[in-house]
């Protein structure tokens, strides 16, 4: 951290911040110039607030030298984190590819739509039994029953499965029926939830809040691998801009930014991302030349009369073309698909 | 709801859109143009979903008529609603002013700012026993401790207690020793805490969330509202934009956008919208000029060691001046304080 | 400038930072620390390029000290600019009041409008002859025709003139009408056209650009003061962000930040910044509760015919119900109102 | 256009929507609710203002139902726009690569770069002449001295020159040194900039502006094209939001949303976008994989010492590296790159 001490601070200013730095177990180095006076402060002491230090008297500025995330880092951790799901390891060479419903809305139709992203090459079923709606008189999902279905699914297709989890009270039911815990944008910073999921072992696929920077993307994985689960794989799935002619503006410079600041995976979302089927191919393959470790997709069969949605879910054939593309790209960038058709 | 059909939507596609709306029970108006049909979608049948009908072969657009708020708008409820707080009613004429620090820090402290604040003419005490933190190894509050030490403080000062509460396990708790719940701005979306919140019949202070439409805080409202809980107010705190020399953009806007729309009271708390301690005064003589219901300020006496937000934070003697300067103001837009030294 | 170097710099990166510095004719202090040194750039030399220097081997991060202003700043100038204008001082007790149409639609109009408004007190008539318009095919103003319309009601009322100007090539001819030059919103990083005002001598009105950061409305005044001409009024005219009920987000903490950071007069437009006249009063009293030295209003004798934004232009009697509320309002922040009734 | 009368509306108010819209030429499709009153306006009549109709008596809201672009958009002309640039068809299979430094900085510089960036694969070179730059006191470019330069640069290597034009008065001396002139993101808006180009016969690069949605980036182009120039490309070079990690934020989604609206080619400039090098390979795969027609890159032989935008410019040796890429990239989306090596 450093100190900027303004043009009109008094000797005794500048001594009262050194004290106050050296009381917290720090070293400082002082740089006096003929305007100003600045403080390095060095070393690891114990936390020292800068909003505090910016409130005493003299000082103009501080300013953090380094990001204030740890394990999430690629400092503390610079290989790649893979994490491993339905036999491939997510953040490695093969892509990961997540598809289904936005809301499972029953169980033969959820059986039906496992078994269609199956044969187009999903590795893993997402589908939402809670489903988080702006208004109390929209559908609001089935709750367990749902998960039950999704459970089914997985049995009928040996996909593992995708489900969102709300509440921090339901965090070890949806353990007990799901692969991967999906934290939505709108929970990102619910950090009792994330106290929850970061207490089970469950892999996590924790999404940017609409309105989140990148740092408080890694912030809140931060407290999801600070309570002791490493398997968490982040999710790019648009940020609200001015701009209204899709849902969400995806951000694709995001994969770089977080490829280069953490090692774990980055899946996106395009379908969150634009809202609108007809761009959801585009910023599919837009995401995984960037560099993303995979997608989550959705997919309806009848996206005219989904109950939530149905705006940007693919039908399971533009689905299936959709991940023909990919695997058309991904040896450009030195990936893979695990296309069912290939294992067979 | 007004269906657009497209220039090339068939004879078929029009007869197909028009059964879809009657069959969910509602009657269809139609504009046929020359160069495209307009469907109307009049009176009240089951839910109909716009996102449904805009997949349907040849629909341009679908747009709504309505906005999808219900008990929170004006026209459910014209009249002002007025909810009592220490011997006034918030959403009337005697402007409600809640202060206190961002967090409990102890026990004799939070005591000596209640009165502080008592003294100066604040309404309501607040502070936080639990704080959404972004960073997991900042300073997360004291837990029950400190709803203790709130508890204690009303006692000794008569000021009724506003506190955050974060998990919707806790919310009972918190409703033992709190007199306003507090929904957080990253909680405005958290509908299990909306749904525990509404159906506790405690007060609500529901601040808008960082980057939500006013539309969206009025949605968070109705959550609150049909579970039975009427007595919301709405707090505008500031919105995140581009503009870096403030933490937050406060929405001066938006408070008669709220006043025109709804019923609710609105409180604006300029403290978290500006971020800096030099710009309260300003931006709360803004608020409550612009038709605000009240205020909440972060007042600590001793901002240089708080141990959350005192860059913040006023000093007591400087939030007593912005109390007198607000009772100035308060006349020319037909309100009044309750000055505690006008009441004895 | 400080120049953080990265914690795995070597000893030959930092010195060629420390000799390129000094090249530059600059002084260097030296902070090593145990994990990372830091080098204080020191004295007055020739520009040094933040970029570049960020761009060096071993350079982690490079951060500014100072604002990039310098004749804008209250630093430089400690004192409030008082710029004149029909007989008050803009900066000083008595409020601006600049009122008129968007556009000049018509001789007798625009004289009609400038005997309404100078009733209700108006310091100035704002009213444009060049527009800037979204769609070419909008009306697009009178042009010169519009100008001499302006000059008639002044000739006819005492008002002096505001009007925006948008082509460098068209400066001197605008001068040769106006009394005050706006520069508008969209043309804020025109920096032909703020060289060419700069070089005139009239008064300037620069609006805020609709994404502009406060910092970036500020050094586009150093480019009209840096060429001499030192009487700019900045003006707040909200920025473009998320919500939509509104045109845009009025900025009301802008006007205490750019108080505090410039000598330089601030108006504020609240007819642009909620873009609905309902909105337009409160708007207009918060500016002036939170410090602003002025107000633009658009007034409209007739907003349903209006050429162009009707829909955020007052009513004659609404404007002159405006100003009685802002007379009222003044003294509680130190401010009068030149009231025309006052004043005979 | 589609109004809807208020549920209060009289039967008056009605008539008198009904006859102003036969006023202006239009007919009236009527849909009378139990609730309310809609109106659908159809034919071609005088331009209606859509904000008049909303201010008349019983008016809720006014909608438009198609967007406001005529000559822009796909429906006026379904095919692909192709311009002709150094032998390839912009818009058409191959792909163009625009390179160079941002600002000429002197003749040998350039011409060396030019050299560089041909032999990498570059369809055309870039170049600033005249710099928009923020700060007055910042290099404002060479002038007419660089556009010599520039066209020197053409005669050594048959590169086509494409540079930034702020000045309407400077169009024509511009167009005779360059082949495409650049339209910057600060003058997107710039009217009477954008009529200049229009009555040249250059093709245009028109860059998004930093704040401007897709559909103002459509009518700026449509400005353009309205006055007879139809060689219009767009460029999307990142818009600004609240993420701070990055300069701006690539609008990834705007390449499809452009591509199925507009005719006209759609170039990705991932330098601006980005504003550091490390992501600008990322983020030119993306744009190439959703569909972007070309790209606009930065290179600058010794970034270090550039005088500026050093922090996003690539080396010589990197922007070849990048070519590579894209060429095995842009067999997969049905495009090709034009490499030199090809066509020696």
């Amino acid at each position: 951290m450093i100190v900027v001490m303004s043009a009109l601070a008094s000797a005794r200013d500048i001594s009262e911040v050194i004290a106050r730095i050296r009381a917290m177990g720090y070293e400082v180095h002082l740089s006096e110039g003929k305007e100003r006076t600045i403080i390095g402060v060095i070393g690891r002491g114990r936390p020292l607030d800068r909003e505090q230090l910016g409130l005493m008297n003299g000082v103009q500025q501080v300013m953090p030298v380094t990001h204030p995330y740890k394990i999430a880092s690629r400092e503390y951790h610079p290989d790649d984190t893979l994490i491993p799901l339905n036999g491939i390891q997510v953040g490695g060479d093969t892509l990961a590819i997540i598809a289904g419903p936005c809301a499972v809305e029953g169980r033969s139709e959820i059986i039906e739509v496992a078994h269609m992203v199956r044969e187009a090459g999903a590795t893993a079923l997402r589908g939402g039994a809670f489903k988080p709606r702006t208004s109390p008189y929209s559908f609001q999902g089935l709750g367990e029953e749902g998960l039950r279905y999704l459970a089914e699914a997985r049995e009928a297709t040996g996909l593992p499965v995708v489900t969102e989890v709300m509440d921090p009270q339901l965090v070890s039911m949806v353990c007990d029926y799901a692969d991967v815990l999906q934290i939505g944008a709108r929970s990102m910073q619910n950090y009792a939830l994330l106290h929850a999921v970061g207490e089970s072992q469950h892999p996590v696929l924790l999404k940017r809040g609409m309105s989140s920077t990148i740092e408080e993307l890694l912030m809140a994985a931060e407290y999801i691998l600070s309570h002791g689960n490493m398997r968490v794989m982040l999710c790019e799935r648009g940020i609200r801009t001015f701009e209204t002619s899709t849902r969400n503006t995806f951000d694709i410079n995001a994969i770089p930014v977080l490829k280069q600041a953490s090692h774990l995976p980055v899946i996106a979302d395009p379908s969150h991302a634009t809202g609108k089927w007809e761009y959801v191919e585009s910023v599919a393959m837009a995401a995984i030349a960037a560099g993303a470790d995979g997608l989550v997709i959705e997919v309806h069969p009848d996206p005219e009369h989904a109950q939530s949605d149905g705006r940007q879910s693919l039908k399971p054939e533009r689905f299936a073309a959709l991940v023909s593309r990919i695997a058309q790209l991904a040896p450009v960038v030195g990936r893979r698909v695990a296309l069912k058709v290939a294992a067979d």
